[in-house]
This record gives C-alpha cells, structure tokens and sequence, in this order.
C-alpha cells in the first residue's frame, strides 16, 4: 500500500502568492512542499514526468495545468438544523459529502442552545448528530441561545475543554434564539476573558417582528416580504450595536455572520478603520443573488431564497460593495450559511405566510465555485479566492496551521482546480445537496473540482465521490490565530 | 563542496501563519520546505538532530528555537543619492552590506531623473553605482523629475525592457523633482498603459516653500523648524490630490512613500474604502520618532532627524495611528527611506538654516529589527512583521514570488531570526552604516538576527558579514502582483 | 392703567442679526418693533430719550445699552416629576419663578405615562399640576412610557385636541419608561402619521443595566460610578439605532435629548449629512461640568451632579465638540433637562448606592446666563445664543411665531440682558431654585438678566420678581414648524 | 410727495420664520414692522383696509396674500466681464435692471486684477463701469490674478479704507486668474490679519487644462466635452485644497463659490464638521440644469451652458445632493455667477472648439425665481429661501443688517411675492438680461415678482421696470458678520 502522494506539477496558491511547486503527503499530512525536480533529485518516485505514476511507495496526481489549494474551510454550516418545524434537509452524512463534491475539506457548523435549553446538551446533541457520519473534518461554534450564568460558565469550559472557541448570538429570533443587550454584553464579556470569538447574527429582531406582523396584516404575504421587511437599516443598525458593545466589553474580537447589506459593511469597516477588532463575512447568495431576480420570482418560487439575512435589493449597490469588501479585507471571510430546505413539505410551510417558511439557502458544495467565478470575472484575485475561502476562516477559528494552508505539517487537505475545466450547476447536473432545488440553478463556472483529498485521502476525483461517511473527524479548535 | 543548505529545526513564518518546518536550499534557490522529520526520511544528510551538521552534501544550519523568515526587502533607499550639495553617505557597497546586517536581503533604490534631465542617463548612472558593488541583489524604481514627451516615452521602455515598473513623482521640491498636477496626471495616464505603479511624495511644496521662507525670515532657523514648516494638512491635502488624479487617470495604482501623518492615512483608508487602487507605506522614523524628542533636541541635534516628510508631534496621535494603519493594512509596506548623511561636513550644512539640512535618516539596516520590536511590543503581529517588511514590497513591486517568501523556487534569501537573542542599536554597538551616528541610538530590541542568505549564499553569521561586494545582482522587475 | 410698553433704545437681536431698535408693546403681544426715532415720529409718548419714562398711554422702558432678545425658551423640564421614590424639588410654581428670575419665559414640561399607566390620565396630571401654578406660559410634551394600541390612539389624539405634539420615548429604564425596539417604531409611524415630533432619550439601558449590577457587585457604589457605567458609547449607539428606526419608520422627525457624548453627536451629524430629519439638544450641564471636576467630588458630594445621560469625562473632546455642534447647527437647541433634587433627604437616598440617587441637576434659572457666557467666552456668537435658546426651541416645537422671537404679532415675552451687568451663581447668591444647592455653584457670568417681560407683563426687573404664580398659560402648540 | 410707504397685509418671511406684519417705510429706510392694525392705531394713514391706499403722507401698497421679503442679494455677478476676447453681454445698466426685475436689490460684482495687472487699477476700472449706471445697490469683491507684496498691500487698503472685504482667487485658469498654492496661502494669510473672507473658484486648472488639451487633440471638440474634461474629483480636490490651506493659513474663512460637484459638497461637509469656518455657495444651474439635458444639446446648442465650474452629469446625485445641502446650511448662500454671453459672436467664438467658448450663463433675473419654485416643489423652506437668496448672502458678506432683511432701519430694499402668481421663463417670456437665449428657456414657475422697492423706491411694480439707472449706490461693505 503507498503511504505517499505526490501532487505534482501544478500551481500551489497561497493567500499571498503562487508557486509551481509539488506538494509530498506522507500519511494525513503534508510532508513537503518541493521545487520542481527536487523529488525526483530526492529519489521520490514518481517525481518526475517519466516516472511510473503510482509506485508501492509512491501514487502521483498528476496537476500540470492545475491550481493547487489549501481544501475549502467553510466555517459556518446548518446540517440537520431544526427550523420552524422541520429540520435542515442535509445531515451531517449527505452535507459533508456534499462539501467535499465542492472542493470543501473542513466545516465549522453550529451546536444549539435553544433559549431555556442547556448549552452543553446542545453540543452533546450535535456530537451525536455528526460522530462517524462526517466525510470530512468538521468543529462546531456553540450557538447561546440563552446567556445566563449556567451558560457562561459552559462557555468557557467549551472553550478549555471541549474545542469549541467561539458563539455566536442573535439579535434576531426572540423566544428562540434571541438575546438582549444585557445578555449580549455579559456574554461578550466572557469571550473577553476565554479568548473566544463572539459571532453575531445582526439584525434587529424587534423591531423586523414588527415589521412582519404588519406586512401579513396588510396582506403582503409572499415571499419577497420576507426581505422588504428586513431593511437594510436593521442590519447596518445592530451591526453597530454588535460592534459598541464589543467596545464596551473590552474591544472584544468580534465577527459578523452573513453580512448582507452595504450599511452592515461601512459600520464594520469604520470599526475596523477605528482599529477595533471587528471582522465579517459573507455568501455567495448576497453576491450572487438579490431581491428582484430571486426572492420576487412570481408565485412561491421566491421561497427557494428566503434566509436571514435576507437577500437584497439590485437598485443599490450591495452586490459592488460586498466585492469590494473582499478584495479590501473589510470581509474577511466567505462562508455559506448552508442551511438546505427542501420546496417540497418544508419552504411549503410558509405558503401564503412567508414568515413561515423555513430561513435558508443550500451551499456548501458551491462556495469554492462561485467564488472563483469571481476571479474569473475579476472581482477578485486568485490569492483573496485562497485567502477568504481557506486560509483566513482557518486561523479566525483555531484551525491553522493544521487547516487552511498547503504547508508541511499540514493536514493534507488539497483542493486541485482545474482553471480550464467547467462545471454546470442545476440539480439536473453538478448537485449533491439533499435538495430538490438549487440555489444557483444554472450557474456557469469557468472551473472545476478536480480532485479533493481529505487529510491524505482522496475523496473525489474524475467525478467521482470516493470517500466515505465516517472519514472526518472532529476538530478540537484552539484560540483564533487571526490576531496573534 | 556543498551545495545544499538544510535549515533545520526553526519555525518558518509566512504572512499568514507560522510552521515547524526544515528548509532546503539547493543553490541558489529553495529547493524544499520540509515536514520536521522528512529531510532525515528522504535521506538529505543533516536531516534529523543526531546527523552531522555539515556533510560533504549538505551544510545544516540549526535554527531551533528561531524564526526562519524571508530576507527582507526594503523598497525605498536612496545610496549615494546627491541633494543639497552632498551626497548620501552610504555607497551601494556599504549601504547593502548594513542591510545585510539588517537581515535585508532586497533592496529597491531610486534612479533618478532630475528636471532637465534625461531619463535614460538618470539609470544608466545608477547602473554604473551599483554594478559590481552590491552585496545583496537590488533593483531600481526611476524617479521621473521632469515629466515630457521624452520622459513619458522612457517610462514605458523602462517597463518593457528595463525591469523598472515603478515611478516616483514629487509633489514638492520645485525646480529639482517637482510635477505639476498636468505633469503628474500624464504621467499617471502613461502608468495606466504600462501597467506601472506610480510612486508619490506627497507634500504640498509650494506651500510649504512659502512656509519655509517665512520662517527663515524671522529668524526661526533650528532644525525643529523643518517640521514645523510641514505642517500634517500639507501631506493630507497632496495625499488626497493624487489620489484624485490617480482616480482621473483611470484608477491607475498608486503608491503613496513615507507616509508620517494621520491626515494623510486618512485619505488613504478612505480612497481603499471607496475600492481604489491606493497602497502607502510608513518607516521606522515615523512609528518611533518625533519632532519633541528628536527634531527639536538643543542645538543643531536635531539635524540627524530632518528627513521629509518630517517627523510629527507627539501632541497628536501619529504613531498610533500608524500601528493601526499596518495592522489593518490601511498601511502595506514598511520600507527605510535610508537617505543617510553624517552630522560632520552633511549635515552641518545646514547649521543657521534647517532648509539647507540635507534630508534624510539611515535605517537600512535596522528596519527589520525595529518592527520586531512592535511585535514584541503587541503592536503587530508576527506574520503581519514578515508580511509588511518582506512578503508585500516583493508582490507590490514585481519581485515576487522570487523574493518576499520562504517557498520552493524561490530565491534562498533567509534571515534566521533569534527571539531570544538582543540587539544594542548605536554607533559604538550595532551599527554598520556609513554615517557619525544613528537616528536610533539607545534602542533595544528583543531579538536579533542571527543568520542571513541571500540566494543560497550565507552572508552573515555568528555576528559576522561574510558576504561580498559584487555578489548581488540586478532585479529586472515585473509589473505589480499585488493586484493580480 | 397704561397698556403699552415702548422698550427704547436696545439693541435688537434675533437668530440672523441685530439692529438697534424700539419694541412697542400693546397688550400680551409686540405691537410694532420701530427704528430708532420713529416712536417720536409717530407720536407715541416716550417715543425719544427726552419724553418722560412712564405717561398714562406708554411706560417706557429704556434699554440704552442692552441686548433685547426673545424670552428664554426652556423645552425640557421635569418640574414635580416622581422619580425613585422621591419628586422633583421645584414645583411649577418655584419652578417657573426661577425659570422668569433667569429670563425664561416658556418652559415645555414632560407629562408622564409610566409603564402601565393610561396616557390620558398621565396628561390630566401634569395639567393639575400645572394649572394656576405657573409663573410664566408653559405647554407639555407627552412622555410615553407603554407604547400599545391605547397608547397609539391617545398620541394621536393628543395632536389633534389637546396641543401635545411631541412624545418622549426611552431606551433606558426597563420597566419604568423603557420602550423596546419594535415599541419605538410603532410610536414613530404613529408621528409619522400624526406630524408628531419623536423626542428619544437615547442611552442603551439594557446593557447600562449590566454595567451598574456589576459595578455595584464590585463594591463601586460612589456617584462618580454612574458616569462610568454610561459609557459614551452606549450613548452613541442607541443615537444611532434612534435614527435607523426613525429612518424605517419613513424619515420621521427625530430630536434626541440632552445629547451628552461626542459619540453620539457624531451619529446626529452623519444622519443630517445624510438628509434625515435629526435633531438635538444638549444642556448647560454638558458644556461645563465633568466627571473629574464635579461627579467624582470627594466622599458623597458628587451626588449633585448625577443626571442621565451622565457627565463625561474631560479627558476626551466632549465639550469642545458640543460647542462646535452649536456654533454648526449639529445641534439645534439648548434646553435645561431641568430636575432639581435637593441633597437632603432626596441625593441622599443613594448614600451607598449612586444607583439610587435621584437623576437630575436643576438648571431652568442659568440656562440664559451660562450660555452668554459661551458668548462671551468665543464659543458661539450673540445671534446663536437666541437661537439656540429661544428661536430654534419655539419653531421645533410649534410654538412660533408667538414665542422665540421679537415680532409683530408675538406675545410679547421679552428679556432685556445687560452685558455690562454681572450675575454670580451660588446658593447664597442668585439662586431661585428649590433646591439646597447648585451645580453652578461659583459660576461667575458677564452680563445679566434685567428685565422680562412674559406676554405683555413685567415679571422680573430691579432684582425683584413681580410677576405671580397662575399668570403662566397653557401653550396649546402646533406642529413643529421647523421643517416648513 | 409722501414720503412714506406701508406695505400693508403681507406676511413678512425671515430666515427664521413668517408673521403677518405691515412694513412701514420712511425715506430710504424701513421705520417699523407693525403687527396688523397697529398702523391704523398708530394713526398712519393707510393703515387699515378701508384707508385710502395714497395719502399725502403715505402710499399703501396692498400686499395681502403675498410674501414680504427682503429684496434678493447676488453676491456673485459679472458685468461686462472681459473674457476670451469678449465681455460678458450685460453692462451694469442692463444687468441691475434684470436683477431688479428677478426681485434682487443688490448685486456684489468681481472687480478684476488679472495676472500682471495692478489690483487697485482693477477696482477703479470696475467703479468706472459701474458708477452712475446701476438701478439697484451694488458692491465689489476683488478678483487677485497675481498675489505679490504689491497685491497683498493692496488687499489690505481695500478692506480698510474701501469697502471691499473679500477677495476671489482661481485654483485654474493660469496665466490669466490662476494662483499657485503659495500664493493662495499667503493671500489667505493676509485675509487673516485683515479679516476678509477668502473666496475661491476650486478646480485644478492645472489637470484640467491636460484634458482639455488631450480632448481637443481627440478631436472631442463639442461643448460636452467642457464638462467631461473638467470631471468632479477636480473640483473636489481643489475644494479640499483650499479647505487645507486656509487651516494652516490659521483658520481663516472660506467661501467656495459656485459649488457643483457632490465630491465638493463633502469636502465642505466634512470641513464645516470639524468646525473650520468654510462656507460654500451654489447656483441655480447646477440644481436645475445637466451634462445630458444641456451641454450635449446637439450642435452647437450646448455651448449656452458652458460655464465654469461645468454643468454635471444627472446619472450621479448632484442635485440632490446640492438641495440636500441648501436644506442643511452645508451650503450657505444661492447666487447666480452671473456672467451672460449671446450666441451669436460671443458664444460661437468657440465653434469646433469648446476651450474657446466664453465661459458663463446668465441668471441674475432668475435666481429668486428658480429658488422659490425649490420651495414649491417641496426642496427646501419659505425661510430657507429668504435665509440663503437674502440673509446669509448679506451677512457673509458684511452687508448687515443695511441689506438682506426686514427690519427697522435696514435699506428699505423689499420683494413682494406672489404666491399665486405665475412665471414663464424664456427670450419670448419674462427675459430682461442682454442674451439672446436663455438658460432656463421654458422653465415655469409658480410664483411671481410682484413690487420690488430699492432703498425706499418703487422699481418694479404693474410688470413695469418704473426704477432708473444711476438709483444704485456703491456700498462700502464690513466685515464678515456671519460667524460673530
């Protein structure tokens, strides 16, 4: 049996550059990173364009042509969530392999406290969810859904003890997921003390429940309410409220989930201007997708698109400025906030009430495509695709060195792309989510997946899943690397 | 003899995270970074602790307990550069062998085009300076004094033919440097198609000329004058005026020297914030000096630190703006301004009028020690050190990934940093440039640099420069990667 | 028994200018304002410096000298207002007395509709509190301390029949006046609907709450703790999410109260930058006293100066920020927050616990003089001094043309200023308040209140009070005519 | 002959407010403001309704259901303005006459020094043109072309024993108008010491005249092509420039004249909020009039709108923003930069050269017009139309309180409105200046010039011009009093 893989050939591309080089995995890790004829100077078989391509010591991928990148980290997932009354459609078996189908070798998904439900029972919970069904690595943030003194002290015994370095916090959802300003602050505070990362869901739940009871009075119940309903201003605002009381609690590193609207962007680039510690991803559906095109579609075809935050509107300029937020490092992260619903029994819930139906759109097998849809179009650049897709979430959330980067001592997590490839997106074509619909149904992608590996492992290549549920482990995570 | 440098045991940092691992050097060039462990697997002689440390193969440095960093790149120096009458005191030879010193392995200096001159010659004289004199390798911005038909012509060979991809116009110094705002946008224009990076000193000189005349008439003639006659709106104002022209000449990238003033990083956080192709960079003299403790010393001390632009107050909050800035990459690059003169016979010329000073501070050679001193100061981080001193002057500047980075194929430019070790800053300690004193005598700094390659070749260890004039060579540099 | 007053020889001044000018009163209101000669001309007696002071026709009234600008228009006060177990020390009449003793001749007091009370019955209150008690006109603002259907119905009709058209909300003190987020918004498209001004005491209660609780644990019980438990930016950030909600609510008019922070000033200026409909006041308070100088007082002395929002520190730019804002217009009205307690028996409830102590610092009697004094002092000029304190507070509140300004057709609500007259402010010297001691106290003011006229009648002259209690009217006001 | 007049029944408008008042005037001067009945009881003749509307001693004009307002203050003309080899088409004659018609009754012209030129023989040349010719009150700013110690001198003598208080310099046009930086700085340094307002044309003429030169040898000769070579960021970064120097100049007041650009406005914006005395103005073609609908008229048509600074682009938000700043006070003052030049033999000097074509529109007939239809649709008040068309302009330029409001022993310079009236704009229509088109042809107003009375004399009534020219007087203007 070989114990080695030599990817050899390609271009490896860091967040900062690329290189021709090969890379050598010996076992779960990268061994070395080599200069073009070193393995063969170094008598590794296979080194070499004439070698044998697989040896008994030795198998060769060969990547001449091809991009080679850290695995995909998307650090903010929903598998098997429940949700208004029915749950995610993807488990934790169906929504890994259908991450690694993406180039994606490492989720962070969310374990649940419910308000009134005990913090470290959520994350037994979704241990049980995931233990030995995961095809690749996966961690868990620790939802807070009720921030009391119970649930701060199992905060940071999540944090010395169980891996998880990070929570986030609605301001959204009361009764469910909700927590006020107080407990916001208390919680911050906490993180301040541990070391974690406060994540935050910003948006002003108050006054959209408002906003919601209104709009269904007055009739207005389709689907596209769901977003005329959540006006920007709510986001930009709690946005800001997130990031004030951070200050508050101590300047404590702070991280804005699924930022979606342009006033959201300037309040973290003024406190990231200011110099506060404030951070913020998005997802592809708000660069991609907006309001007019998606959620408006006649009838309850809008329903595909309804999440929180909600898609937004084409006549500003969300979409431009999100872009250009990634390019800047005013975001610093792309992350799916995969969160699949089937049409069929789930988005249907909210016919006729659009507050009913299910918050979420399925990704995680798309972002590395989409994203590099964006290097093609020039919204961004090669190494920022790298960066905000792997090598930024990684050390924001304690996975680096071993995720994120092609390093020795890395986990072998490696994406190749293949830059002359091409995928089709559609349910009828590239799509492995347990949905029936696709977010981006018809996307084209100048690009594709050519073969991923998880820790040394190939799991698909030439289209094929060859992996297998149980292959990913979990990741105890360490302290955000990301300021240190 | 050997031909391969294993340097073993250290910990490699990038911009974006920190490994153990070995580094390969094979010539001139690195061959592999290595898994700790691998080297002794793949048989490179040196490669496990117990293995002789130089073998008939294989020289092996022992970097345990040590940072293993790239050999920094210093893209602002001015050897040998005449002003006022004198000339700056390092030449080529010595100016690089402090850099070496320094743990710089890079340097990118000024040819210049005085008004009235012609391009052409302005290189080919510092062609000749340097030639066969360097002890690192080197590359050349050309500074365009006098911008016409003829010199926007040049400008473009250069890019095509001469490996000078980068341009500085001044907005102060009439009659010597100074572009007028036509001037500049044309030359912008001429970057623009080139895909040149256009360099600016931004001062508002013709005010400040008037500032400076009016000051000398009433007698207010110390050297403390020289700031105070460039007053931080004077560099905001022409900091946003070529911002401005940058954007009318197409967004065309633009590179702000010697950023010292809060006003003036403001207009840079917000051309970034608007999306604009707008990079700066500062130098240790502006994070660590000021016009109290330094410019206004009794007596004509102060003349070591006139430099332009002109150390700022302490009464405001510069340098802490500053930190920010390169925390935040609001700021990208840390480079020198190395411009030294001596106190005896250079800067004397100066004595009873602080406008005939020469300008300029030497700072070659500590560049790299000064910043580590604000990591350990909690200032920046670590990778951030490795990123604005070594890792984005070489993308920025089109020598990447030949130089900025540890990686296969790479340059086997090194600096093995030591934590533990301790540097004394001053003319009787640490000091190896050609000048009577050091603008920063009496600093500590909390490590030290412990060995330095440059291309596979030590060139300073055990507290020695066992390096040579000559051994450096010429950079042809290619456009900007910084944007790619 | 005359019934005209002919004001001679003064200096006009009004928001826009001054001119010299004679003031003709008939009656309650301005007859005519005439140049200089013209009452001779015209034949009224004691038209010219030569004609007898007092006939039966005319008194005259000779104001050689002097400033003769609009009475004082004090748009926030809380005269008898029930506040943590104990009341406001001045009663509408001590109150309003003080307010004519410091040239106010309109305050516009707060009716309170605590949490769970009925909004009506709040309003018959005050009016029993007020009715035949005042000294000079008053009218009310409705505070609205349970925003719920019934609430919504009686600020409408409140508008529309009782001359009660701005409503007080709070973000602080939960279950007192607190009105959440979807309350506010409620409230404010109810103004929207109504042409209601929305007036905000913007502080974050909810997580203020936190920091006290906390503060109080640690044993830090002084007064001086109630400013470090308000931090600015929590001030700042309720400001903001005022103004989104405003925004959402349809660009609904907006007054914030007793702005304190620079932080929220700034949030104030970027919304009128913008466009939107924002307003604000600060107070005396604000512009002259600070943490360090007053609420941090040795031993329990500090309790004088608690108020929310909170002194600040002086260790920031609070003050000179909030001058600039009214020199800029950033903020359009000086108002008292008038809410006197005394030390004994009332401060001292929060012996132990600065939680406890009685907010508020008594000020309706200085307001005219303090802010002279900023006159005085450079810090805003002679015509922004009336419209900050009379102009501006009568239009934003409809109440105008008939107060705030020196017009034909006005209620002759006049204060005649001495500038060459001197007021020294102190318990034992001018103070009318009820209260036992000043938070001016050792205030030395250059100029001083000579004489005032409400609706026609001389209230104060010769150091004396002469006017009476139940002179004072209810002010029926219209809309805000402001905006018009 | 009486020598009284009442207006009687109107309702005065002030900057701060309306009231219903009779204006009784005397000789040159207003005597009084009477509140309605006053004048009867007062014994004036005429002054109830069923008085007879002449007397002897007192004409009535009946004024009810009109506004009363002060007679509008231009403050920047220019007369019979040399310009590229013509002059500007109305002479002080023809063009005080249109202002008298368009409501205004004071005008302040450009006395010019150009480069080379002696500024004191500028002003005399501009006293010759001027005196005995005007119809309506006049004064002079001075254009310095050339600052020199002979400049400075003269500036200085004008303030003092003149009557000139403020002082025009160009950022473009060099060679004729232009001042480099230094020159600006020390004009501006001068004005300090003398306490004039500095105004200044902000474009980087320098740049500008590059792209004109580049369009021009494109071939890009038509007179779109003179705002598309003058784009936005330029008058920006001038604006800025300017703003910059006039605070290291000590803070001394700026007045930007005809502000056109967003990009400006937020340099005044952000200036005014840091508490620097800058002031701007703007012009009625840059609310009204475009890039698109204008300038790229076909032909040669757009010439008519060539002026400087340059019609903008209506695919930005310009306008909106520049009404958004008249509301806010960002922009203090509406004038007309009145400088009119036919078609025929003036404008068609530029045929097939834009560069060529006399930079200018006619407007000083129109502005109060244009303003108050601002009104009508709702972009800004009654007040503010009478604050920035007469008061402000006034104050800020030391014609206070003789000019720009209604009140006793100001110049009896007074507009009576007709809100009912009507207005038809165009050379076939309402059209009194010496052009043979107009800028606003077709533009319909809702509103009407009914009287106009110049210092107590009837100049415009019955649609009749019944004033003469030589009424006029020069006015030797004070200080600045907008900012004491």
């Amino acid at each position: 049996m070989t114990s080695r893989i030599l990817i050899r050939g390609g271009t490896v591309v860091s967040a900062t550059g690329r290189t021709e080089a090969d890379v050598l995995i010996d076992g779960e890790t990268i061994a070395a990173v080599l200069a073009p004829g070193q393995a063969h100077a170094l008598g590794i078989a296979g080194g070499e364009a004439g070698d044998p391509e697989t040896s008994a010591e030795t198998r060769v991928i060969d990547a001449t042509g091809k991009y080679v990148v850290p695995g995909g980290v998307d650090v903010h997932t929903h598998m098997e969530l429940p949700f208004g009354g029915t749950a995610a459609s993807d488990t934790f078996e169906t929504g890994t392999i259908a991450a690694a189908w993406g180039g994606v070798t490492t989720i962070v998904d969310f374990a649940v406290q419910r308000t009134g439900e005990n913090v470290q029972d959520g994350l037994a919970e979704w241990h049980a969810k995931a233990d030995g069904n995961c095809a690749i690595d996966y961690g868990f943030h620790q939802i807070i859904g009720g921030v009391d003194e119970d649930a701060l002290k199992a905060m940071t015994y999540l944090v010395d003890n169980e891996g998880v370095t990070s929570f986030k916090l609605f301001m959204a959802y009361p009764g469910v997921f909700y927590a006020d300003d107080g407990q916001i602050l208390r919680a911050m505070q906490n993180a301040g003390e541990s070391g974690a990362v406060m994540m935050m869901h910003a948006e002003n739940g108050i006054a959209i429940d408002v906003l919601v009871a209104q709009s269904l009075a007055r009739g207005d119940t389709d689907p596209r309410f769901h977003s005329l309903t959540r006006p920007a201003e709510l986001e930009g605002e709690a946005t800001n409220r997130a990031i004030q009381l951070a200050k508050v609690a101590g300047n404590v590193p702070l991280y804005i989930v699924h930022l979606s609207a342009s006033e959201a962007l300037e309040e973290v680039a003024e406190a990231r201007h200011r110099g506060q510690n404030v951070f913020a991803e998005t997802c592809p559906q708000y660069l991609y997708l907006t309001l007019e095109d998606n959620l408006a579609q006649p009838g309850f075809e809008g329903a595909k698109w309804v999440c929180s935050t909600p898609l937004r509107t084409k006549h500003a300029h969300h979409q431009a400025d999100l872009w250009k937020g990634l390019r800047t490092n005013e975001l610093a992260v792309v992350s799916t906030d995969h969160c699949p619903f089937c049409m069929k029994d789930q988005k249907e819930l909210g016919l006729g009430n659009f507050a009913a139906i299910p918050n979420g759109i399925g990704g995680v097998e798309h972002r590395m495509e989409l994203l590099y849809q964006g290097v093609v179009n020039g919204e961004l650049s090669l190494e920022r695709w790298v960066e905000t897709c792997c090598t930024t979430p990684a050390r924001m959330f304690g996975l680096a060195p071993r995720k994120g980067t092609i390093a020795p001592g890395s986990d072998a997590d490696v994406l190749i792309w293949d830059p002359d490839g091409h995928t089709s997106i559609g349910v009828d074509k590239k799509h492995h989510m347990n949905m029936d619909h696709s977010a981006y149904e018809g996307f084209e992608i100048d690009g594709k997946v050519d073969t991923v590996l998880s820790r040394g492992t190939v799991v698909v290549e030439n289209d094929t899943f060859v992996g297998r549920k149980g292959h990913g482990q979990y990741l105890k995570r360490g302290l955000s690397q990301y300021l240190t």
